[in-house]
């Protein structure tokens, strides 16, 4: 899909507030239908998902405790009619040692986050077609 | 260089694609000659590159099997008048580990792709002047 | 913050310049007081952050030699009416494994950077509100 408006949102997400489900909050009450995700900060337990192929479903790995979030990269697509984040994150322990994958949940202690918002009259909508993916009517 | 316009690309790369190759076709396509790229997902059989600065030349290091694709970053731009991919990007295994470099090629098992194709008269040029940089005339 | 304007900028960062220091050069020569930053390339002696909630203050990892710069993810605000760059960096070292946190400071071997100028007349700040945080009037 192609856009030739975009609106950039720019904003920090509330501290204690869980990051996954504040993003998706603020993409319903914006009407963000679609855009993409960038976020930086740090964040307190976060749980990692990882797609075990073989089973046809995610691993979960809780890690506890404050973690930098180096980056958080993710978009935004409906999903039978309403806004969805999907969102991967990069996160790094006290040594610096940096974990990854899908993210589950994560409680936030300082996000800053940034929203291009595709503006136009066609959405990225995501299906059940062999997978949850972006299909295109 | 800057661009008072741009133009957002969302799309999902197809499954079983060698990554860098069906981003470059897809620039090559839409006439994409510079821009930003930002991509997550998962990936098979990743070859990671490090640039070894006393030799002049990439390592290349090939991990085997499944990986969630936490974040790729990179940028289209022209080389010999044709549109180049240079992407970098962090992958995580089964445990959350993070590995991560210059990206020489990678089976796209699931792959979301922004594009921000900057909109102008004047376009990045990627020429050899002491390694391979952007230069600007 | 919404803004319905934006300009793109794409650049090289100069060989050895340090990158957080150039970056915020850039923004002041360029008038950016409002933007999102990505970058990647390679860089030299990076030191890392992170925060120790419990002492409330960063502990430094300073990491010798050459890393490739897998993805830098920061932001443009204001700080006393001064741009500042808040900058998070994942680097790779030559067996591929990670390394990331808040970035102190890095000397560029090669980096090419993004930056989404956010174009309006509310400027994003930054203030000492219980921590470094965005605030808005």
């Amino acid at each position: 899909m192609k856009y030739d408006k975009a609106r950039i949102h720019m904003f920090r997400v509330p501290e204690n507030a869980e990051l996954v489900e504040n993003l998706t909050k603020y993409a319903v009450k914006n009407r963000v239908r679609t855009g993409w995700i960038n976020v930086l900060g740090s964040v307190i337990d976060p749980v990692l998902g990882y797609y075990d192929k073989a089973r046809g479903e995610y691993l979960k790995n809780k890690l506890e405790g404050f973690y930098e979030l180096v980056n958080g990269t993710g978009n935004i697509s409906l999903k039978n009619d309403e806004p969805t984040v999907h969102l991967h994150v990069a996160i790094a322990d006290r040594n610096s040692h940096v974990y990854g994958g899908h993210l589950f949940e994560a409680r936030v202690f300082m996000v800053e986050a940034l929203i291009i918002e595709a503006l136009g009259d066609k959405f990225l909508v995501r299906r059940n077609i062999g997978g949850n993916l972006w299909a295109w009517d």
